[in-house]
Formats: structure tokens, C-alpha cells, sequence
């Protein structure tokens, strides 16, 4: 059965799938969104096709980016309350009422998140500390704020994060809040590592196994951690965990735009020579120290733990229904 | 006692110190002339003054740039010509003429190291290897370019090497040559390794325990290598074994202008920011297989071999007198 | 109190002990069918008895092979619904009828495990994935063959597995099923293994620490292949999780007919030597990246949480009267 | 130029192409024959046509297995016994006893060798030392002989060696030499492994970095035993160290008859299936931890040394002219 | 508000805050027994006051220590049964009458804790084993005799445990049991270690991630087992267990008094030395293999899963009320 | 044949056996003093015999302490001397003339060793360095002091090392060179290891493999150095190069008396228990970043290329009869 979406939804999938909408947060915002007008704007009577409405806006989101975590995770929240709802004789309005509820618990949840990561991580970071940071992350910049809010004397190194130099935006915010900080290139990281005690760095997705997948570049320096025995830590909120990438290395990354690398001009005349921008990589979880949530702080062996949690009360056709590249991938 | 300098010989010392010339080579050859100069246009007449102005340009020329490695074993091995030539009851004009032979010798090793290099490596090299670089090396590119022309199937990866994108000029010669490849930004070569069968760097020093000093970044993929089991091969001519940087670690590492790294106008305003940029980094001698010099393949223990080789005629004396950072740190 | 066996459970009983009943799911249907037949035909009449009478039977069975330990579970399973059924005052025909239930359920739960395992398993196989698998494994097949339908193209190198050879009923499979496949000698795992991008065996038991029980030989494969970089699955059926086996090494490993190396001729005319044929080898957690269990992927460390969540309504004592060498060795 | 050659030496030059003279010595041993036949029944009578003769029948003798390396470096030092006499103007008959002499020193070289390694090893054995073996080395055997005669109460594990069994010919001369011995699969070596103090085994080459090229299994079993910190010796004979062989994983490996590993009518009748049958492997210097030369003990490091120590008054193109796979192949 | 305390529990707070009170058990018990006495003498009348007055020692309790764990853990758990009751309407007798309840229950589980566990872990022990221990654990020793009375025949390797000598106090204690041992200093640890099957050493503080808080020393003899593939056990008991401390690294080590290492004399003259004593340090997860705790044997990582059991039910809010120095580090 | 030994030569003899000559350098100096008294007072007059008189005291030299390393170096310079000049047809009083000059100047080589150990070794110190040392070892005093003159402000952390408790010593020199210092329970090693830039402690022995023989307690701090990534330097004069310690684990560790470890009226009543005071470790030359010797600093691997250069000259026999335990332990 077809829908018509009200073109605030059409827009959200479409800024979803163009990249507009960028960033897990964001993308998770958008998703909730979406479903809330839908919830909002709703014209069908009965319970079943309220949930039919709601699932055909949902499984348009979950097309949009097969390789997004926390829109499944969002969605899939969303449509068990819904789901839940009918299953238990409520009638149309309730559920739609009942997810417009789930719809606005879930942008709590991200709103909230990231500044308790940021409350919970502070306490462990100790005076004194050198932090190293890769990329551009609120959760982190939570982390180490607080931190020096507590009166704790820190320091951060920070990469510039190629290609795009988002390390850039870190080191401006550091400035702003008056943190002290050395703005390095990616590859100096194990130059300077030695004298750094923990890298504390943000995450696209966090595998069941707790492998964590960031921007490029994140395991790497991750892996000159561990060779000096320095702590890595990684902020990041459960809607990032994802039941769907549990190997880790068999999450999809995304490859991105070869200009974002090098002028068009220069490699497009090149008869031998290819750009590869690979957006992210995976950091195995015997790298990672600690995963800050904003439910408390766990070794990545129990991101497992926390994710069967999130989906224990879910029949397992459910949690299929509203995965990404999981199930699907079998009907290829 | 004070020597009267010819202006080319001035403009060499000048051009070292002000970093106007550059790179290992090109260093060596320039001090190197500046001694045949010396040599040439000498007008005294005994054997002891001759080696005194000798000596007195020489020790002008290691002043310059205290962490070069291939200056004073150009200069030690001049010297130590002339040396030779005035113990042994030489005549002044003998001594000088001595002196512009080893000019002449050491120049000629310098012109045919890096071939040989490229013969010798090209051997290692399997048909279908993948191959990472980093930085831009000519030693490296003639292993490359003479596996290739030996009709081995290859395929390179290259890192952008910032701040100074010189793997861009890697990139436009192997694109001249006809070999494949692909360009990368420098924190994604962890996501590319298990593909890579070797990696090959060249070198600005190794150091007598093996270790080597190159370009910023190569430590990180040496250590990313070998976490993947692939092999890492260091292209480098043995003048660039230095007798002076034993502990590797301890090898004086030059930082460099931030604005390579990003604008002035940028990092100017900051109150609590700074920049570093660091030019090397120290790969040690447990992620490095193997050390292809001229003079055949080495594992990267035998450095202290090939040191002691050079070395074991001279006097210690002899030694110390024409290292750079090694006595003299002492008289500090 | 004695009571009288059927001769079939009987049959059962001298079929596990005497090794003529083998293999860890076969083991445990036996069990169940033996539980099942003595529920069907109980002459007793009271509640205690009906218990009174399974347990006599189900302490019979897990006197059989200490060491197996599907059957256990299989028997902990069934017995626990009899108890419970017991002590909530059902009657004895009741009792009866649930334990016959919970044997049916038990045997589903097998009938269905490795199926699912391949399902899910299969997922996490890559296109172009080459796989190396060591002995015969139902599941293990299960995952490689739905990734073949799935249209994934792999391939598989097969260890012979001596001193049986079941390695070459592996073979046999894959060739009827058309995937490509290489066979080698077990001691030649860790020449392919830089071609091996995963490595996926079964398991005989996990232990509640992740460690890996199954055949002989498959402890060294995950060696190399940690060693390599490989990521190693295990598939196992959560009925082979193991409270009994919580320390892994502490699992004892079966020795079995030294004929099965080098005929009796050969080695009983030795004075000097002796043939020793372990079954078993115990591969540590840290070399195991995922196992692949019916109800989802997990890293190892999460075997506790999975015993854990098997045992968790089940007081202590009763956990201990039907746990083979646990409890029991405190009576020796 | 063209010579016509003896019939036993053509015999020889078959015999080692058609790999019916087989093993390291005796390969050199035949190699030796072969040149001294050559010397002993020359009829040319100038000394450029003596070494010429000399020559052809060098390169006949290089071109049968270029994968063997004592081979030529029986043939090298022969050869350069012959080339120095020349060059130092002796007659075409002093030049023909000079290869002879060679040749007979160089077989007495062989035949000492491993009495000596016996001796020399034998030395570095504990008493209650528990020694692992694979596949069948004398150097080896007179290692473990010597021990045992010395009084040392050792005992030994033999792996099987699948796929031609020579661990049966060890446990054989064990066992006529009262050695207590246990026989193992090849694939229990590791589950063994803790009991071990030392594993000791044969070299068919020894290159340059102190890689060790040894029957199929050793690399695996080194593996194991550097993982439990077992010692790992190899007995090698000088004349095994190969020049040509600096990077070890860049030796060509053998592949044998798969009718080795299994009958053909099993292996004939797979569309999908094929058997490698790999005959060596590469074991890396990190799990050496000493050799065992007739020249005493060295750290695999040293490797590099006693190959340089061999060739350093030998001109490069000399060495190149009697390697086998080294400098040819550029010219393909 | 403030209330007067008894004076029995005044002694108690300033016996535990001046170390006359020491040892995880000694101050869990002597923490449970304060309140008890308060919750005896208790004159209050409302709910409220009952409940403010337990609080106000609970505090108390919590200021005297801030390094101690198991305080805090007993602390929290009879105030959390207070609070239940407050919550669910219970009249102030009743509440009162819980928590002494609940005293008692503590109390108990403490009593019974160190005997299971060395039920448990006797288990774990082989015949023929040789364990080595670091300081004095009665836990440990109870999992030691408990083998020896089982008839195993093991043997104890004890360290001395400078600076007070605690290993001597083991050794009586096996002298006693007629259990063989060896003393050693702790630097000797590594040169025994190839001898030892099992390290076993008590606890301090389990962190989260599994990381354990032990006597000094501990670590450096975990890495040594690491090293040579000896199994680490920890016998500790779930109230060691430290929601606090989930980092390992963060928790704060007691240093105590110079003069436990070396007399005043000597370091007071000092004018460039000092003495630094820490008493405990921080065995990261890595290196312990299994922890015995008196609910079963667990691997490290599921430290974070038995912790998250103990505190499910409890707000967060509540939690960190009776934690130590986590939430309080944000006060500072 | 016997020779009446002078009284002296008998006390030195003794003085060695007993024990009260104790120390590396001061065993070889005594062996020295003994053989030079012995060719001073030498009545003999033939060339043979006094070649065997010599030979008589060299041999009681050797037998006095098996395990000593300097001793047999000593003794097989001075011997080669007198050999050399026997067998060039000396006469018997330059024979005499020849032993004394040897003996002078291996006592100077002895004198002038720690003292260039330290300039050396001081080049390698970093202004700002944290070092941690062990025991007391001149030579490692040395570097350390060389470095504190050349104004490189330095940080010392010492262990006690005991039993003996050498540290003490240590820390009093560095006060008196106030060098500011920590003092540390050997245990506590591992805890401030983070702190540390490099340890640096001395040699009994170093083998030709790299591996280090020194005190107690050496290489578990190596280990802990090892895995925090410090640099351990060891401080060595070649005249502690082993021949006969190949390889390092085969050295035979000297055991002390226990009562050095606690007193005799403690463990003398034990049935059950003993104690052990194994006096040196082994460090494996994995451990070893460099060894300062007074002829530079050389990478552990190049030990056996220091010993070879001592020996090239020396038949091989001879090199045997002046060895202790390598060669005698055939006899046995």
C-alpha cells in the first residue's frame, strides 16, 4: 500500500540520501522527525493502518542511507512503541499519539546524551592529562570542557583530520573555551604520542563485538595508542551501537567524493592513477579502553551487552524489519 | 688560524644553513664541492695547511646543519683522504689533489647509489605486489619504475604526504611511467593495508641500530604494516648511515614552519593554540624488514655492521672530530 | 531407589559410553530420546517418584561420557522443567507430559540450531572471501553453503585434518556443491594463511570464558591466523556452552586409539616410544573474533552472559546435580 | 662455447633435475662430483678454456633446480678457487688440481659439518630437557644423539610430517638409540607445546635476514612455540646460507605431487576441487632464537655476517655469475 | 541535620579512617557494623528521621576512606534496603528492623564468600599444578587448601611481598597446612615463572572493566605470567567489585609511609632522595585470565555485567549518593 | 705436571672459590694480578715450561668459579699472549715479559672500560630523562653521573634491589652527586614505569646472542619497561662478553644462601618449605634497546659480532681451553 508524504517527510528523506543531512545525530533527528509529522498528519482510522502508514515512511528512511546506525536505531524504537501499541488493542489516535511519545523520548534521549558522555567522561580524565583528539566531535568536546571546567589542568592535541580538516573546528572551539591545545597532521600522531595519555575520540557506530567505526584515520591513531600504551576512550551515544555491524569489518564504509582530496584538474587527466577517500574505519575493540555512553562507561566487550538490552523485549522479525543492511542483505 | 673562503663556497654553507638546499643528497654534493672548491683554489704550500683550510671549510660546512646525516660522512670521508695523504709524508699539492679524488669518488657513489638501489630492490619485488609509499624518494621510485620495466605486475598506493603533498609528485612520475596506482590521504593508509604485500620508504638517516629517521608519517605506517604482516623495505644509500644517531630515538628531530601546516592568519590569533611540525619521525628497527643500500640487502641489525665497515680505519679522535651533534654535545 | 531402564535406554546409555553414539549433537539427542522414552513409559505414580525416576535415568546418562557437554545440557534442560513442574504440585501425569514437552522442544532447538547458524553466519561472509575451515562441521558447511546461494563468491581451503581425514568429507561436500575449494595438509595453515581472509570452525564446547573446545589442530589454525591478521569465526550451537568448562584449559581432552596415528605394528614394537592422539585442543578467547550461535553473533567474552542467561532461574544445587565433572570432582 | 660432458656428469645433471638426487648435501655433494669429473678428465689445455669448461658445466649444473641453495654455493666456491688460480697466471693444470682440491675440501666441509652442529648443540641441551622435532634432519639427530651420549635424560616429540611420514624415520633411529619419544599428528603441536623446552629443527637454506627455509610445518610450529616461549633451535649447516635468499618470504617454494597428500582418484574426479602440496616454508628470524653452524651458534641476525664473511673477497659480478635465481632474474 | 553517635561507632569511623581498621573485609564489616548500632539505638520517630539519621553515618562511613571499595558497597546496599522500605510506606520501626536485616545479610555474605571461592577455584586446580601467590589472601589460601584437601598434589611459590613481608604470613599458613612451597624475593618472580602453571592473588578492588586493584607488585608478576603463558586467576569477592573505579587507572593508590621501606634515618637526611610507597597497583584486564568470585568463576570483562546485576534496581542518584569518590570528584 | 703456586697466588686462588672476591671486574683483576705474579717469580727456564706453568694457574683460576665471565676472558688474553709468543720461538723470559705486558694492559682496559662507558652513554641521556636503575653498577653510576656534569637535568628511581639491598648504595652515590633520586621497592617497578624514559642497569654477563646475565630482578624490569615502551639500556664493558654463553638461558645461575633472603631460624623449621636466592636473571635481547660498551654502543644482536673480533685470531682449541663450562661440560 501507498502513502502520500506530507513534503516536510519528502524533504527529510530526500536531505537524508543527498547528504544534506549529515552526522549520526542529525540524521537520527531528521528520521524522528519524519515519523512525528507522519504521526501528526495521519488521516487513517484504523489501527492497522496507522502502523501501515508509519511503516511505509519508515522503511522509506531505513532506503535513504543503508549505511547510517543510528536510523535504524531511531526508527526501530519509534515502531516497537507503535507496534506495541496495536498489538495491545489500542485504538488509532493512541497509537499515533503513542508514537508522537516515542518520537519526542528519542530526541530527548540525543539531546541529553551527549552532555551526560560529557559529565561521565570528565570524572576520568585526570589533572594533568595530555588528550589526544582526531576529528570534530560534540561528545568529545563535552568530555574534554567539562573536564577543564572541573579545574583540571589538560592539554589537547589535536589532528587536522583530513581531508577536511575538521580538526580545525576542534581546535577553534578549544580556543574559545580557553583550553590549551597543539594542532598537529594526522601522520605526526605517533610522533607525539608518547607523551600523550589518553586519546579520546568520537564514533559513527559502535559494533556488538565493540568495534568502533569513526572518521578515517581513527584507527590508526588508535593503533599508535596501544603501541604506547596510551588509554583510548571513545564517546558515544547507544543509538550509535549497532546490532547490524556486529563483525565490525563487515560494516560498509562509505567512499566519498575524490575532490574532497585533490583537485578535480589533477586527477582526472591521470591515465594510471585513481583517488581513493575512504569516510571512515574500524578500530578494533582490543584498541579501545573504554566506551563512554551516556549510561555509564564499559569495556567494548559489553557493547554486546547493550545492544541486546536495547532490543531484548523485540521479536527478532522486528529487529529484521527495521535493520538496514542486515536481513536485507540475504534478499539480494 | 682563519681562512679566506671563495664566494661560491660561501654561497654553499649559506644555502645549507638557510635550507636552500635541501634533501640528503642534494646536501652531501653541495658540501662536497665546496671542499673540491677549497681544494682547487688553494694557495698555501705546506702539508699542514692545506688540511688545516680544508679542515677549517669542513668544519664551517658540519656548523650548518647539525642534524644532516649524509654531510659529515661526505665531509669524514674527504677528510680523512686528506688525512691519510699528509700523515703519509704527502706533498701539499698531493694532499690537494688526493682531496678533490675523494670530491670526485664520493660524488660519483652518490650519483650511482640510488640506481643500484633500484636494481638490487627491484629483485624483492613479487609480480602482483601492492606496494605503499610514502613522502617522495628517488631510491624508492627506482625500485618501482625497474620492477615495472622487468615486467612485474604492480600496483602502488600513495600517501598525499602532508603538510607538502610530495606523494603528489610520486604520484605524477608513476603516472608518467605507466604504472598504476592510487592516491591516498595519509591517516587511511591503516584502511588500506591488508591489501598491501610491502611497503617502501626511503630514508634520511639510519641510524646504527637500524632505525631510520624519515619523512613525518612513515613510523606510523611502518607500524601499521607491520600489525598487518606486511613487509616494510627502506630504500637507502649507506652514506646515510650515521654513526652519530646510534639510539635512534635520539636523533635531533628539525620542526618545521606551522604555516606548512596551516595559514598564519589562522593559528596567529590563537591565545591557546599552537602549532607543531615536526619534519621526521623515528621507525624502529623491529618494524623494518629489510634495508636495501647499494651494496646489497641488509637486515636492518647489520646497520651497525655497515657503520663499523666505514668507520674501523679512522682514529676515534679522527671520528668525533668531523660528526656533527655526537662529541660536541659534550662541550655544551 | 533402583528403577528398572527400557532396554532402549539402555541401548542409549552403552551407545554414549561405549563412543558408538558420538558427536556432540547426536550425544545429546540420544539423551533427550532416552528421557523422552522413560517419561513416556513411567509406571510411577506420585510426583516425587516421576522426578525420582527421570533423575535415575539422567544421572545414568551423565555418568556415561564426562566429558561431553551438549548432554548435559540437554539433560540440566529437561530435568529443570520436570522440577519445576514438580514443585509448583502438577501431578505426575502432568509432569510427565512436560518433561516429554521440554524433551520435543530440546530436539527442535538442535534440529534448527545450525541451520539458523548458517543463516546467520553466512551474512558476515564477504563477496570474494577466501576461507580456510579445518575437519567437518555441519554449521560451518551451513554458513559457507548459504553464502554460496546467497551468490557470494568464495572459496575454501580445506585441512585434511589427520588423523581421520574428515577434512576430505569437507572436500566432498564442497565439491557437491559446486565451491571452489583447496585441499592441503593440516601443518600447511600457515603457509596460505596471508591469503585467508577468514578462518571458520566449529566447536565440540565454548567455555564460559570464550575458549574454544574442538578438534585437534584447530587451536594452532587460529594461532596462525591471529598471527595473520585473519579474523577467526567459531560456530557453535548454544547448547554446546559450557558452565562445567568455565577455565577452558581445565576441560579434559579426550586421548583416543593411538591406531588412529600409525598402525599397532609400528608402534607396539617400540621400546622407547609411544603415540599420543589427542582429540581436543582448547583455543584461547583472545584468538576467536565471533561466534556465530543461533541466536545471534557474539564475541567471545559474551559466553558467560549466554551460560549465564541459560542458567539464571536454576538454583545453584540443582545447576550441580546434573553438571558432569564440576561439582562432582569436589567428591572424588 | 660448447663442451662435451662426461656421462656420469650428465647423469649427475639429470638426476638433480629430475629430483632424484634430493636434499641439501647431497644435492652439493653431486654438484661436487660433477666438477671434479669435469677437472679430472679436462683435455683442453689453456687456462681461459679450463675455466671455460669449468664454467659450462657450473651453469649446466645452476640451471637443473633453481630453487636448491647449496648448490650454488658448492658451485661458487669451486668456481672461485678455479677463477683465482687463473687470474693469478697459473698453468691450465694447476688451475684443474686447484678445482679439485676445492672440490674435496669442499666435500669434507659437508661431511663434518654435522658431527660438528651434534657437538656444538648438543652443548646448549639441559638435562630433563623435553625436545620438539619435525620431519627427519640428521644435523638434528646428532644434535639430540649427542645430548643423549653425554648422559643429558632428554625426551623427545616427533611430529608425524604429513605428508611423507619422515617423522617415523625419526622416531625409528630414536628408538634404535634408546631416546624415549613421544609420535604426535603434525596439528598437536601446539596442544604439546607447554610440555617443551626446546624445538630443534633442520634448514633446507638459511637466508641473509636469518629466515629459515624448512619443511612444510616448521613456520607453524615455530609460531607456537615463540607463542608459549619455547625455544626455537635450527641446525644448519653453513653451506646452506643462501645470498640469493635476503628477503625469505621472497624464496621460490616448491610444489610437490598432490598425490602426496591424497590418491589421484579422489583428487582427479573434483571440478572444484584441486590439492597444493607447498614442500617448505618459511619460518621468520623473530621465532629463532639461535642456529646451530658447524661454526658455533649464532643469533639468526647473524646471518647476514657468515654469508658477507663467505663472499668478501669474491667480486659482485662473480657471486652473481654462480647464484641461481638472484640476477637472472632480470633477464626474463 | 545532625545526630549524635553512639559512641562504639565514633571508634568505628576514626578506627577505619586512622588504618587501625584495614583490610576490604575488615572495614565492609566494621562499615555494616556501625549501622547496625545506629539502627539499634535509633530514637527517631518518623520514617524520614530514621532513614536521614542512617544516612548521616552512612556519610560519615564514606568520608573516612575514600580509596576503599568494599565500604561504599556495603554502605549502599543496607541504605538502599532503608530506602525501599521508606519508599514503600514502611513505619520507622520496620525500617529500622530492615536494615538490621539487611546488616546481617552483608554481614553473612561476607562470611561466606571466602569459602566458596576456594570451592570454586580448588576446582580449577590440576593435580601436579604449581601455583605462585603475591601477599597474603585469605581467599586465596582457602582455594589452595581447599585443592590440598582435595589430594591434589600441588606446590606454592610465595613472594616475599616487600615492604612488609606479608608472604612470610602465607608461608606459616601452608607450613601449617603441610603444603610444599618455595619463598622467594618478588624480583625473582619471572626467573620461576616458567615453572608455574598458575598465578592466584587476591584483590583489593575489581574495577569495571575488569582491571584489578591488588597489593603492589601484583601487576608487575601478571605481566611475567603473561609472558610466559601462565594462567592469572583472581580470587575476589563480589563486594571488592567497584562501580567507582570502572577505568583501573583512575583509581586513586594509597601511598603510606617511607618508613615501611626504609628507616627514617636514612632518607631523612636525604636532601635530593625520597621514598615513595605506594600500596597497591592496577593489573589491567589483559593480564588475568579467570576471576573467582563466590558466584562462580568469571572473565574479567564480565566484571561490568555482575556490576550492573548489583546496582540494576537502584536509581542512579541513589548510586552515586553512596559512592565514594565518583560523583564527589565533580564537587571538588 | 704441578708447580708450586706463591702464597699469594694461593690466596687469590681461594680468595675467588670462597667468594670474598666478588664482582665482575674484580674476579678478573685478581685472576690477572695471579697470573702476572706467577710470570714474575717464574724460575722455569725453558719456553715450554713456562707456557705451562702459566697454563698450571690459569686452569686453577678457571675451576674456582664456573659461572663467572670476565674471569676465562681474562685469562685467555693473557694465555693467548704467551701462546703467541711461545709459538713465534721466544725465548722463555720474553715469554715472561710478554704475560706481564698482557696483564698490564688488560688491567688497563679494565681501569679506563666503565669510565668511557659513562662519556659514552651519557651522550645518550635527554635533558629532562626520568631513569629508573637496578642494584649497583659503576658503570651505570658513570653514565648517569657524566650526564648530571654535562648539565642534562636527570631524575633517578632506584630499587632497592634485594635481598642485598644494593639500591641503598646506589641512592647514597647520587646523593652525593646530588642527583635527585626516588627510592622504590623493586615490586612497585612496573607502577612509575609510565614515568620512565629508560632504565639503565648493568651486566654480570652478556651472551653472544644479546641476551644480559645480571642481578636478580633485571629482566622482569626489562619486561615491564618492554611493555611501557622505555628504552632499557644495559652498561657493559666487553670484557663481559660470553663466549660461552651462546645462549643466555643455558647460563648457569649461581644460587645464594637463603638466610640472605630471611633468617635461618625462620626457614630452618619449616618441613615443608624452603627458600631460593638465585643471584642473576637473563634478560633476552628482545628486552635490550642498547648495550654502552666502551668501544661504542652496539644493537644486543651485534654481541656476537664483538666476541667473534676478540676470538677471530684464536684456534678454536685454544678458545676451548680456556673456556669454563662450555667445553669441560663434554667431559662430564
Amino acid at each position: 500500500m501507498e502513502f502520500k508524504l506530507p513534503p516536510e517527510v519528502v524533504d527529510i528523506i530526500n536531505g537524508i540520501s543527498s547528504m544534506q543531512i549529515r552526522g549520526a545525530s542529525k540524521i537520527a533527528e531528521a528520521g524522528i522527525k519524519a515519523l512525528s509529522i507522519v504521526a501528526e498528519n495521519s488521516k487513517v482510522e484504523s489501527p492497522e493502518e496507522v502502523f501501515e502508514e508509519l511503516d511505509y515512511v519508515a522503511q522509506k528512511l531505513l532506503a535513504t542511507r543503508p549505511t547510517a546506525v543510528s536510523l535504524p536505531n531511531a526508527v526501530r524504537y519509534v515502531m516497537f512503541e507503535a507496534y506495541k501499541a496495536k498489538e495491545n488493542g489500542l485504538k488509532a489516535e493512541e497509537i499515533k499519539a503513542r508514537a508522537i511519545d516515542a518520537c519526542r523520548e528519542f530526541l530527548r534521549r540525543i539531546g541529553e546524551a551527549s552532555v551526560k558522555i560529557g559529565e561521565i567522561g570528565a570524572r576520568r580524565i585526570n589533572d594533568g592529562d595530555t588528550i589526544m583528539t582526531h576529528c570534530h566531535s560534540t561528545a568529545v568536546l563535552n568530555v574534554i570542557k567539562t573536564a577543564h571546567r572541573m579545574g583540571k589542568n589538560i592539554r589537547v592535541i589535536v589532528t587536522e583530520t583530513r581531508p577536511l580538516y575538521q580538526g580545525l573546528m576542534t581546535a577553534e572551539e578549544l580556543e574559545k573555551n580557553g583550553i590549551p591545545f597543539t594542532l598537529i597532521i594526522d601522520s605526526a600522531a605517533r610522533f607525539l604520542m608518547k607523551k600523550v595519555d589518553k586519546v579520546i575520540v568520537g564514533a559513527d557506530a559502535v559494533a556488538a563485538n565493540g568495534a568502533v567505526v569513526n572518521k578515517i584515520g581513527t584507527s590508526i591513531i588508535a593503533l599508535a595508542a596501544y603501541e604506547s600504551r596510551a588509554l583510548v576512550f571513545v564517546a558515544a551515544e547507544t543509538y550509535k551501537f549497532s546490532p547490524e555491524t556486529l563483525a565490525g569489518e563487515l560494516v560498509k564504509i562509505e567512499e566519498r567524493d575524490p575532490e574532497e582530496v585533490t583537485p578535480a584538474n589533477v586527477f582526472r587527466r591521470w591515465k594510471y592513477g585513481s583517488v581513493r577517500n575512504p569516510a571512515f574505519d574500524v578500530t578494533p575493540p582490543e584498541y579501545v579502553d573504554l566506551i563512554v555512553t551516556e549510561r555509564g562507561i564499559i569495556p567494548p566487550q559489553a557493547a554486546f551487552t547493550i545492544i541486546r538490552d536495547e532490543l531484548k523485549d523485540m521479536p527478532y522479525e522486528f529487529q529484521m524489519k527495521y535493520s538496514t543492511y542486515w536481513e536485507r542483505s540475504l534478499e539480494v
